[in-house]
Protein backbone atom coordinates (compact mmCIF):
# COMPACT_ATOMS: atom_id res chain seq x y z
CA UNK A 1 0.00 0.00 0.00
CA UNK A 2 2.98 2.03 0.49
CA UNK A 3 2.58 3.19 -3.38
CA UNK A 4 -0.24 4.92 -2.84
CA UNK A 5 0.65 6.67 0.31
CA UNK A 6 3.60 8.37 -0.86
CA UNK A 7 3.03 10.06 -4.06
CA UNK A 8 5.17 9.09 -6.85
CA UNK A 9 7.32 6.29 -5.39
CA UNK A 10 6.65 4.56 -8.08
CA UNK A 11 8.92 6.04 -10.42
CA UNK A 12 12.56 5.78 -11.12
CA UNK A 13 14.42 7.34 -8.26
CA UNK A 14 17.02 9.51 -9.62
CA UNK A 15 20.32 7.73 -8.42
CA UNK A 16 22.40 10.13 -6.49
CA UNK A 17 25.54 11.27 -8.38
CA UNK A 18 29.12 10.29 -5.76
CA UNK A 19 32.43 12.30 -7.03
CA UNK A 20 35.00 10.34 -5.93
CA UNK A 21 38.43 12.08 -5.41
CA UNK A 22 41.99 11.69 -4.11
CA UNK A 23 45.01 13.17 -3.47
CA UNK A 24 47.23 10.01 -3.99
CA UNK A 25 46.71 10.06 -7.71
CA UNK A 26 43.97 8.01 -9.95
CA UNK A 27 45.42 4.62 -9.94
CA UNK A 28 46.27 4.59 -5.98
CA UNK A 29 44.82 1.05 -4.23
CA UNK A 30 42.82 3.64 -2.18
CA UNK A 31 40.86 5.11 -4.59
CA UNK A 32 39.78 2.03 -6.14
CA UNK A 33 39.22 0.88 -2.49
CA UNK A 34 36.91 3.96 -1.94
CA UNK A 35 35.23 3.35 -5.24
CA UNK A 36 34.34 -0.49 -4.02
CA UNK A 37 33.14 0.97 -0.53
CA UNK A 38 30.47 3.03 -2.12
CA UNK A 39 29.16 0.63 -5.24
CA UNK A 40 25.65 0.60 -5.58
CA UNK A 41 24.73 3.76 -3.20
CA UNK A 42 24.84 6.26 -6.79
CA UNK A 43 26.28 7.06 -9.69
CA UNK A 44 29.97 6.91 -9.14
CA UNK A 45 31.93 9.79 -10.82
CA UNK A 46 35.92 9.45 -10.50
CA UNK A 47 37.96 12.87 -11.42
CA UNK A 48 41.60 12.43 -10.06
CA UNK A 49 45.11 13.53 -10.20
CA UNK A 50 47.17 12.55 -12.84
CA UNK A 51 49.71 12.08 -10.20
CA UNK A 52 50.61 11.85 -6.55
CA UNK A 53 49.56 15.30 -4.63
CA UNK A 54 49.87 14.46 -1.26
CA UNK A 55 50.56 17.56 1.03
CA UNK A 56 49.35 19.85 -1.78
CA UNK A 57 47.10 21.44 0.91
CA UNK A 58 44.63 24.11 -0.81
CA UNK A 59 46.44 24.34 -4.09
CA UNK A 60 44.91 25.49 -6.82
CA UNK A 61 46.56 25.77 -10.44
CA UNK A 62 46.89 29.70 -11.48
CA UNK A 63 48.65 30.39 -14.62
CA UNK A 64 48.92 26.96 -16.31
CA UNK A 65 46.56 24.90 -18.29
CA UNK A 66 45.10 21.88 -16.57
CA UNK A 67 44.17 18.75 -18.82
CA UNK A 68 41.71 16.33 -18.23
CA UNK A 69 41.51 13.10 -19.97
CA UNK A 70 38.86 9.94 -20.07
CA UNK A 71 40.73 6.62 -18.28
CA UNK A 72 39.73 3.55 -18.38
CA UNK A 73 41.11 2.07 -14.94
CA UNK A 74 37.90 0.80 -12.82
CA UNK A 75 35.91 -1.83 -14.49
CA UNK A 76 31.89 0.23 -15.29
CA UNK A 77 32.76 3.20 -13.28
CA UNK A 78 33.35 6.65 -14.93
CA UNK A 79 36.77 7.91 -14.24
CA UNK A 80 38.67 10.76 -15.32
CA UNK A 81 42.58 11.46 -14.70
CA UNK A 82 43.07 15.28 -14.13
CA UNK A 83 47.20 16.95 -14.62
CA UNK A 84 45.79 19.50 -11.95
CA UNK A 85 45.62 19.31 -7.76
CA UNK A 86 43.22 17.47 -5.83
CA UNK A 87 41.16 20.98 -5.33
CA UNK A 88 41.63 21.37 -9.38
CA UNK A 89 39.64 18.26 -9.69
CA UNK A 90 37.01 18.87 -7.74
CA UNK A 91 36.36 22.37 -9.60
CA UNK A 92 36.65 20.46 -13.24
CA UNK A 93 34.33 18.10 -12.06
CA UNK A 94 31.65 20.08 -11.23
CA UNK A 95 32.01 21.96 -14.38
CA UNK A 96 33.28 19.93 -17.04
CA UNK A 97 32.65 16.45 -16.29
CA UNK A 98 29.67 16.28 -14.54
CA UNK A 99 27.86 19.71 -15.64
CA UNK A 100 26.36 20.40 -12.16
CA UNK A 101 26.97 19.47 -8.50
CA UNK A 102 27.09 15.77 -7.65
CA UNK A 103 25.22 15.15 -4.47
CA UNK A 104 28.16 14.06 -2.62
CA UNK A 105 31.82 14.39 -2.36
CA UNK A 106 34.50 11.65 -0.96
CA UNK A 107 37.66 11.63 -1.19
CA UNK A 108 40.81 9.22 -0.39
CA UNK A 109 40.94 6.55 0.57
CA UNK A 110 44.67 8.78 1.70
CA UNK A 111 47.22 6.16 2.29
CA UNK A 112 48.33 7.42 5.65
CA UNK A 113 46.50 10.04 8.58
CA UNK A 114 45.31 12.93 8.64
CA UNK A 115 44.21 13.59 11.60
CA UNK A 116 45.09 16.74 13.76
CA UNK A 117 46.83 19.15 11.98
CA UNK A 118 47.87 17.11 8.87
CA UNK A 119 43.69 18.20 7.93
CA UNK A 120 45.73 21.59 6.88
CA UNK A 121 48.15 19.98 4.20
CA UNK A 122 46.23 16.90 3.10
CA UNK A 123 45.23 17.18 -0.69
CA UNK A 124 42.83 14.87 0.39
CA UNK A 125 40.93 17.29 3.05
CA UNK A 126 41.20 20.33 0.60
CA UNK A 127 39.87 18.42 -2.24
CA UNK A 128 36.25 17.37 0.44
CA UNK A 129 36.62 20.98 1.75
CA UNK A 130 36.61 22.49 -1.46
CA UNK A 131 33.31 20.60 -2.15
CA UNK A 132 32.02 21.97 0.98
CA UNK A 133 32.74 25.50 -0.05
CA UNK A 134 30.91 24.69 -2.95
CA UNK A 135 27.38 23.66 -1.34
CA UNK A 136 28.39 19.71 -1.69
CA UNK A 137 28.37 17.57 1.42
CA UNK A 138 31.72 15.72 1.92
CA UNK A 139 33.85 13.42 3.12
CA UNK A 140 37.51 12.40 3.34
CA UNK A 141 38.69 9.17 4.65
CA UNK A 142 42.33 8.38 5.57
CA UNK A 143 43.76 5.32 6.85
CA UNK A 144 46.23 5.33 8.98
CA UNK A 145 48.77 2.99 7.08
CA UNK A 146 51.05 4.40 4.29
CA UNK A 147 51.69 0.97 2.44
CA UNK A 148 50.72 0.84 -0.93
CA UNK A 149 49.60 -3.03 0.07
CA UNK A 150 47.38 -1.78 3.22
CA UNK A 151 44.32 -3.68 4.24
CA UNK A 152 41.67 -1.22 3.46
CA UNK A 153 38.81 -3.80 4.25
CA UNK A 154 37.71 -1.84 8.04
CA UNK A 155 38.32 1.41 5.89
CA UNK A 156 35.78 0.10 3.61
CA UNK A 157 33.29 -0.67 5.95
CA UNK A 158 33.47 2.29 7.75
CA UNK A 159 33.80 5.03 4.80
CA UNK A 160 30.37 2.77 3.47
CA UNK A 161 28.40 3.37 6.50
CA UNK A 162 29.37 7.12 6.73
CA UNK A 163 28.20 7.89 3.09
CA UNK A 164 25.18 5.86 3.52
CA UNK A 165 24.25 7.96 6.51
CA UNK A 166 25.16 10.96 5.03
CA UNK A 167 22.69 10.52 2.13
CA UNK A 168 20.12 9.29 3.78
CA UNK A 169 19.97 12.36 6.47
CA UNK A 170 20.38 14.70 3.51
CA UNK A 171 23.16 16.60 4.96
CA UNK A 172 24.09 19.64 5.60
CA UNK A 173 24.99 21.33 2.30
CA UNK A 174 28.42 22.71 4.07
CA UNK A 175 28.93 18.75 6.00
CA UNK A 176 32.41 17.87 5.41
CA UNK A 177 33.89 14.79 7.66
CA UNK A 178 37.48 14.12 8.51
CA UNK A 179 37.16 10.38 8.71
CA UNK A 180 40.41 8.71 10.09
CA UNK A 181 40.36 5.00 9.97
CA UNK A 182 42.83 2.73 12.43
CA UNK A 183 44.34 -0.21 10.57
CA UNK A 184 44.64 -3.61 11.59
CA UNK A 185 41.49 -6.43 12.30
CA UNK A 186 38.66 -4.50 11.78
CA UNK A 187 36.62 -6.15 14.01
CA UNK A 188 38.64 -4.68 17.14
CA UNK A 189 37.38 -1.35 15.83
CA UNK A 190 35.28 -0.03 18.79
CA UNK A 191 32.85 2.13 16.28
CA UNK A 192 32.76 5.65 15.50
CA UNK A 193 33.97 8.92 17.76
CA UNK A 194 32.94 12.57 16.92
CA UNK A 195 35.84 14.49 17.42
CA UNK A 196 37.82 17.98 17.73
CA UNK A 197 41.13 18.22 15.87
CA UNK A 198 43.78 17.82 18.26
CA UNK A 199 46.49 20.33 18.51
CA UNK A 200 49.85 18.06 17.61
CA UNK A 201 52.36 19.11 15.35
CA UNK A 202 55.37 18.21 13.69
CA UNK A 203 58.88 19.28 15.12
CA UNK A 204 60.45 19.55 12.04
CA UNK A 205 64.01 19.23 11.13
CA UNK A 206 65.65 18.96 7.41
CA UNK A 207 68.22 16.78 6.89
CA UNK A 208 70.68 18.04 5.45
CA UNK A 209 72.52 16.34 2.46
CA UNK A 210 75.25 17.18 -0.63
CA UNK A 211 74.10 16.32 -4.00
CA UNK A 212 76.84 14.98 -6.74
CA UNK A 213 78.27 18.05 -7.45
CA UNK A 214 78.73 19.05 -3.84
CA UNK A 215 75.40 21.70 -3.71
CA UNK A 216 73.37 20.94 -0.39
CA UNK A 217 70.01 20.56 -0.52
CA UNK A 218 67.34 20.13 2.56
CA UNK A 219 64.60 16.89 2.83
CA UNK A 220 61.55 17.78 4.91
CA UNK A 221 61.55 15.13 7.86
CA UNK A 222 60.31 15.35 11.44
CA UNK A 223 58.67 13.65 14.84
CA UNK A 224 55.02 13.61 15.87
CA UNK A 225 53.96 15.27 18.91
CA UNK A 226 50.79 15.23 20.27
CA UNK A 227 50.13 18.54 22.36
CA UNK A 228 46.85 18.10 23.61
CA UNK A 229 45.71 15.19 25.80
CA UNK A 230 42.26 15.70 25.98
CA UNK A 231 39.76 12.32 25.20
CA UNK A 232 37.98 14.87 22.64
CA UNK A 233 39.98 14.86 20.25
CA UNK A 234 40.95 12.64 16.83
CA UNK A 235 44.54 11.27 18.06
CA UNK A 236 42.94 10.12 21.79
CA UNK A 237 40.02 8.80 18.98
CA UNK A 238 42.45 6.80 16.52
CA UNK A 239 45.03 5.56 19.33
CA UNK A 240 41.83 4.26 21.01
CA UNK A 241 40.89 2.44 18.34
CA UNK A 242 37.62 4.08 17.56
CA UNK A 243 36.85 5.54 13.74
CA UNK A 244 37.76 9.50 14.42
CA UNK A 245 35.55 11.88 12.50
CA UNK A 246 36.36 15.70 13.02
CA UNK A 247 33.52 18.05 11.06
CA UNK A 248 35.35 20.28 9.17
CA UNK A 249 34.95 24.07 8.37
CA UNK A 250 36.05 26.27 5.92
CA UNK A 251 35.37 30.14 7.92
CA UNK A 252 39.03 30.39 9.55
CA UNK A 253 38.06 33.57 11.31
CA UNK A 254 39.22 33.33 14.84
CA UNK A 255 36.17 34.89 16.63
CA UNK A 256 37.38 34.31 20.17
CA UNK A 257 40.78 36.62 19.10
CA UNK A 258 38.60 38.79 16.80
CA UNK A 259 36.95 39.78 20.29
CA UNK A 260 40.45 40.14 21.71
CA UNK A 261 41.96 42.51 19.52
CA UNK A 262 38.63 44.74 18.93
CA UNK A 263 38.76 45.57 22.69
CA UNK A 264 42.91 44.87 23.28
CA UNK A 265 44.65 46.19 20.13
CA UNK A 266 44.40 50.68 18.53
CA UNK A 267 45.95 50.42 15.60
CA UNK B 1 65.61 58.68 36.31
CA UNK B 2 63.56 55.56 34.29
CA UNK B 3 67.02 54.01 34.16
CA UNK B 4 66.95 53.40 37.92
CA UNK B 5 62.78 52.15 38.10
CA UNK B 6 63.48 49.71 35.96
CA UNK B 7 66.48 47.16 36.21
CA UNK B 8 68.44 46.35 33.57
CA UNK B 9 67.11 48.61 31.22
CA UNK B 10 70.40 50.43 30.28
CA UNK B 11 71.79 47.39 28.69
CA UNK B 12 71.34 46.91 24.77
CA UNK B 13 67.92 45.50 24.15
CA UNK B 14 67.83 42.45 21.62
CA UNK B 15 66.56 43.19 18.28
CA UNK B 16 63.15 41.25 17.89
CA UNK B 17 63.31 38.74 14.62
CA UNK B 18 61.77 39.57 11.65
CA UNK B 19 60.76 36.42 9.34
CA UNK B 20 59.52 38.20 5.84
CA UNK B 21 58.15 35.71 3.13
CA UNK B 22 55.66 35.77 1.03
CA UNK B 23 54.09 34.06 -2.23
CA UNK B 24 55.12 35.90 -5.37
CA UNK B 25 58.48 35.56 -5.02
CA UNK B 26 62.08 36.54 -4.17
CA UNK B 27 62.03 39.82 -6.65
CA UNK B 28 58.08 40.95 -6.73
CA UNK B 29 57.58 44.34 -5.69
CA UNK B 30 55.34 43.68 -2.95
CA UNK B 31 58.01 41.65 -0.79
CA UNK B 32 60.31 44.55 -1.20
CA UNK B 33 57.75 47.08 0.16
CA UNK B 34 56.73 45.19 2.76
CA UNK B 35 60.57 45.18 3.75
CA UNK B 36 61.06 48.76 3.63
CA UNK B 37 57.80 49.02 5.78
CA UNK B 38 59.46 47.25 8.93
CA UNK B 39 62.54 48.69 8.52
CA UNK B 40 64.05 49.50 11.76
CA UNK B 41 61.91 47.67 13.56
CA UNK B 42 63.86 45.00 14.15
CA UNK B 43 66.23 42.19 12.46
CA UNK B 44 64.73 41.76 8.92
CA UNK B 45 65.30 38.29 7.75
CA UNK B 46 64.11 37.32 4.25
CA UNK B 47 63.32 33.61 2.95
CA UNK B 48 61.18 33.41 -0.18
CA UNK B 49 59.81 31.13 -2.77
CA UNK B 50 62.54 31.22 -6.18
CA UNK B 51 59.50 31.50 -8.27
CA UNK B 52 55.74 33.05 -8.33
CA UNK B 53 53.66 30.72 -6.16
CA UNK B 54 50.35 32.23 -5.83
CA UNK B 55 46.84 29.54 -4.95
CA UNK B 56 49.71 27.18 -3.66
CA UNK B 57 47.71 27.53 -0.44
CA UNK B 58 48.72 25.31 2.45
CA UNK B 59 51.12 22.84 0.02
CA UNK B 60 54.51 21.47 1.28
CA UNK B 61 57.13 19.51 -0.30
CA UNK B 62 56.83 16.05 0.27
CA UNK B 63 59.04 13.48 -1.49
CA UNK B 64 61.31 16.10 -3.23
CA UNK B 65 64.22 17.78 -1.78
CA UNK B 66 64.44 21.51 -1.11
CA UNK B 67 66.95 24.40 -2.14
CA UNK B 68 68.18 27.33 0.25
CA UNK B 69 70.06 29.84 -1.48
CA UNK B 70 71.38 33.03 -0.05
CA UNK B 71 70.46 35.84 -2.55
CA UNK B 72 71.59 39.68 -2.93
CA UNK B 73 68.45 41.24 -3.72
CA UNK B 74 67.72 43.38 -1.26
CA UNK B 75 70.24 46.29 -0.17
CA UNK B 76 71.71 45.38 3.69
CA UNK B 77 68.87 42.89 3.92
CA UNK B 78 69.76 38.57 4.66
CA UNK B 79 67.81 37.31 2.05
CA UNK B 80 67.30 33.34 1.24
CA UNK B 81 65.57 32.10 -1.88
CA UNK B 82 63.83 28.88 -1.81
CA UNK B 83 63.12 26.44 -4.36
CA UNK B 84 59.72 25.11 -2.47
CA UNK B 85 56.32 26.89 -1.56
CA UNK B 86 55.56 29.59 1.29
CA UNK B 87 55.01 27.40 4.46
CA UNK B 88 58.18 25.48 3.30
CA UNK B 89 59.68 29.13 3.48
CA UNK B 90 58.69 29.23 6.69
CA UNK B 91 59.64 25.58 7.78
CA UNK B 92 63.33 26.00 6.24
CA UNK B 93 63.73 29.17 7.71
CA UNK B 94 63.30 28.43 11.62
CA UNK B 95 64.97 24.93 10.98
CA UNK B 96 68.08 26.23 8.19
CA UNK B 97 68.40 29.65 8.48
CA UNK B 98 67.54 31.58 11.82
CA UNK B 99 67.44 28.16 13.61
CA UNK B 100 65.17 29.60 16.07
CA UNK B 101 61.73 31.08 16.16
CA UNK B 102 61.38 34.23 14.95
CA UNK B 103 59.69 36.91 16.93
CA UNK B 104 57.11 37.73 14.33
CA UNK B 105 56.50 36.50 10.90
CA UNK B 106 55.48 38.50 8.17
CA UNK B 107 54.38 37.74 4.76
CA UNK B 108 53.06 39.54 1.72
CA UNK B 109 52.76 42.20 0.70
CA UNK B 110 50.96 39.84 -2.30
CA UNK B 111 50.01 41.23 -5.32
CA UNK B 112 46.12 41.13 -5.02
CA UNK B 113 42.90 40.77 -3.03
CA UNK B 114 43.29 37.76 0.07
CA UNK B 115 40.31 38.33 1.49
CA UNK B 116 37.08 36.11 1.88
CA UNK B 117 37.18 32.75 0.78
CA UNK B 118 40.93 33.41 -0.65
CA UNK B 119 42.50 33.23 2.55
CA UNK B 120 42.23 28.98 2.04
CA UNK B 121 43.87 29.08 -1.53
CA UNK B 122 46.23 32.26 -0.67
CA UNK B 123 50.02 30.99 -0.25
CA UNK B 124 50.56 34.20 1.34
CA UNK B 125 47.99 33.13 4.28
CA UNK B 126 49.11 29.98 4.28
CA UNK B 127 52.86 31.18 5.35
CA UNK B 128 51.62 33.09 8.11
CA UNK B 129 49.31 30.39 8.99
CA UNK B 130 51.45 28.10 9.21
CA UNK B 131 53.92 30.57 11.52
CA UNK B 132 50.96 30.77 13.80
CA UNK B 133 51.25 26.95 14.45
CA UNK B 134 54.77 27.02 15.19
CA UNK B 135 53.94 29.94 17.85
CA UNK B 136 55.35 32.27 15.64
CA UNK B 137 52.98 35.98 15.69
CA UNK B 138 51.98 36.46 12.30
CA UNK B 139 50.29 38.45 9.66
CA UNK B 140 49.89 38.68 6.13
CA UNK B 141 49.05 41.68 4.13
CA UNK B 142 47.65 41.94 0.27
CA UNK B 143 46.81 45.00 -1.47
CA UNK B 144 43.90 45.03 -3.91
CA UNK B 145 45.78 45.70 -7.12
CA UNK B 146 47.38 43.26 -9.23
CA UNK B 147 49.57 45.20 -10.77
CA UNK B 148 53.54 45.02 -10.60
CA UNK B 149 53.72 48.74 -10.91
CA UNK B 150 50.89 49.04 -8.17
CA UNK B 151 51.25 51.56 -5.40
CA UNK B 152 52.27 50.51 -2.25
CA UNK B 153 52.06 53.72 -0.27
CA UNK B 154 49.01 52.58 1.72
CA UNK B 155 49.69 49.13 2.37
CA UNK B 156 53.53 50.05 3.70
CA UNK B 157 51.86 52.65 5.84
CA UNK B 158 49.23 50.05 7.36
CA UNK B 159 52.08 47.25 7.40
CA UNK B 160 54.12 49.04 9.57
CA UNK B 161 51.35 50.51 11.95
CA UNK B 162 50.13 46.92 12.36
CA UNK B 163 54.01 45.09 12.77
CA UNK B 164 54.27 47.83 15.58
CA UNK B 165 51.32 46.87 17.38
CA UNK B 166 52.15 43.08 17.48
CA UNK B 167 55.28 43.62 19.18
CA UNK B 168 54.45 46.19 21.32
CA UNK B 169 51.73 44.47 22.62
CA UNK B 170 53.63 40.97 22.98
CA UNK B 171 51.22 39.08 20.74
CA UNK B 172 49.59 35.87 21.41
CA UNK B 173 51.67 33.15 19.70
CA UNK B 174 48.85 31.90 17.58
CA UNK B 175 47.98 35.35 16.53
CA UNK B 176 47.51 34.98 12.75
CA UNK B 177 46.09 38.44 10.99
CA UNK B 178 45.14 38.11 7.70
CA UNK B 179 44.99 42.13 6.55
CA UNK B 180 43.81 43.45 3.27
CA UNK B 181 44.44 47.01 1.94
CA UNK B 182 42.50 49.48 -0.43
CA UNK B 183 44.18 50.77 -3.32
CA UNK B 184 43.84 54.40 -4.21
CA UNK B 185 44.91 57.81 -2.18
CA UNK B 186 46.06 56.45 1.20
CA UNK B 187 44.52 59.58 2.58
CA UNK B 188 40.93 58.26 1.73
CA UNK B 189 41.78 55.12 3.59
CA UNK B 190 39.35 55.21 6.55
CA UNK B 191 41.37 53.46 9.35
CA UNK B 192 41.39 49.88 10.30
CA UNK B 193 38.29 46.84 10.49
CA UNK B 194 38.44 44.08 12.67
CA UNK B 195 36.67 41.70 10.55
CA UNK B 196 35.01 38.16 9.77
CA UNK B 197 35.66 36.42 6.58
CA UNK B 198 32.90 36.88 4.16
CA UNK B 199 31.24 33.84 2.53
CA UNK B 200 32.04 35.07 -1.01
CA UNK B 201 33.45 32.61 -3.71
CA UNK B 202 34.40 32.34 -7.09
CA UNK B 203 31.68 30.60 -9.41
CA UNK B 204 34.46 28.88 -11.46
CA UNK B 205 33.95 28.67 -14.96
CA UNK B 206 37.10 26.82 -16.71
CA UNK B 207 37.72 28.33 -20.29
CA UNK B 208 38.21 25.54 -23.19
CA UNK B 209 40.97 26.06 -25.67
CA UNK B 210 42.66 23.87 -27.97
CA UNK B 211 46.67 23.12 -28.16
CA UNK B 212 48.05 23.16 -31.84
CA UNK B 213 47.69 19.38 -31.75
CA UNK B 214 44.06 19.89 -31.59
CA UNK B 215 44.03 18.34 -27.64
CA UNK B 216 41.98 20.15 -25.37
CA UNK B 217 42.98 21.60 -22.08
CA UNK B 218 41.11 24.74 -19.73
CA UNK B 219 42.03 27.62 -17.90
CA UNK B 220 40.79 28.38 -14.53
CA UNK B 221 38.39 31.75 -14.54
CA UNK B 222 35.87 33.10 -12.86
CA UNK B 223 33.37 35.46 -11.29
CA UNK B 224 33.85 36.70 -7.63
CA UNK B 225 30.63 36.46 -5.80
CA UNK B 226 29.79 38.27 -2.55
CA UNK B 227 26.97 36.02 -0.85
CA UNK B 228 26.70 37.54 2.55
CA UNK B 229 25.91 41.63 3.24
CA UNK B 230 26.80 41.90 6.31
CA UNK B 231 28.69 45.20 7.83
CA UNK B 232 31.06 42.51 9.62
CA UNK B 233 32.67 41.38 6.81
CA UNK B 234 36.34 42.18 5.08
CA UNK B 235 34.38 42.56 1.82
CA UNK B 236 32.26 45.10 3.44
CA UNK B 237 35.02 46.79 5.00
CA UNK B 238 37.52 46.59 1.95
CA UNK B 239 34.55 48.58 -0.21
CA UNK B 240 34.27 51.07 2.14
CA UNK B 241 37.99 51.54 2.24
CA UNK B 242 38.63 50.12 5.51
CA UNK B 243 41.81 48.23 6.03
CA UNK B 244 40.40 44.73 6.89
CA UNK B 245 42.21 42.47 9.66
CA UNK B 246 40.88 38.85 9.93
CA UNK B 247 42.41 37.21 12.58
CA UNK B 248 42.86 33.57 11.30
CA UNK B 249 43.03 30.25 13.24
CA UNK B 250 44.28 26.81 12.29
CA UNK B 251 41.67 24.67 14.13
CA UNK B 252 39.07 23.65 11.41
CA UNK B 253 36.85 21.59 13.86
CA UNK B 254 33.44 22.95 13.06
CA UNK B 255 32.38 22.81 16.85
CA UNK B 256 28.22 23.84 15.89
CA UNK B 257 28.12 21.29 13.03
CA UNK B 258 30.12 18.79 15.46
CA UNK B 259 27.28 19.40 17.95
CA UNK B 260 24.93 18.76 15.72
CA UNK B 261 25.71 15.60 14.69
CA UNK B 262 26.74 13.81 17.72
CA UNK B 263 22.96 14.20 18.69
CA UNK B 264 21.51 13.88 14.89
CA UNK B 265 23.72 10.96 13.71
CA UNK B 266 24.21 7.30 14.62
CA UNK B 267 26.58 5.49 12.94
Amino acid sequence: MATKKKKGTAKKKELPIILVVNDDGITAPGIMNLVEAVKGLGRIVVVAPDKPQSGMGHAITIGYPLRLQRVHVMEGIETWSCSGTPVDCVKLAVDKVLHRKPDICISGINHGANHSINVIYSGTMSAAIEASIENIPSAGFSLLDYSLEADFTGARKYARMIVETMLSKKADKHLCLNVNIPTGDVDLIKGVKVCKQAYAKYEEEFEERKDPSGKKYFWLTGEFLNLEKSKETDVWALKNNYVSIVPVQYDLTNYAIKKKIEKDYTW
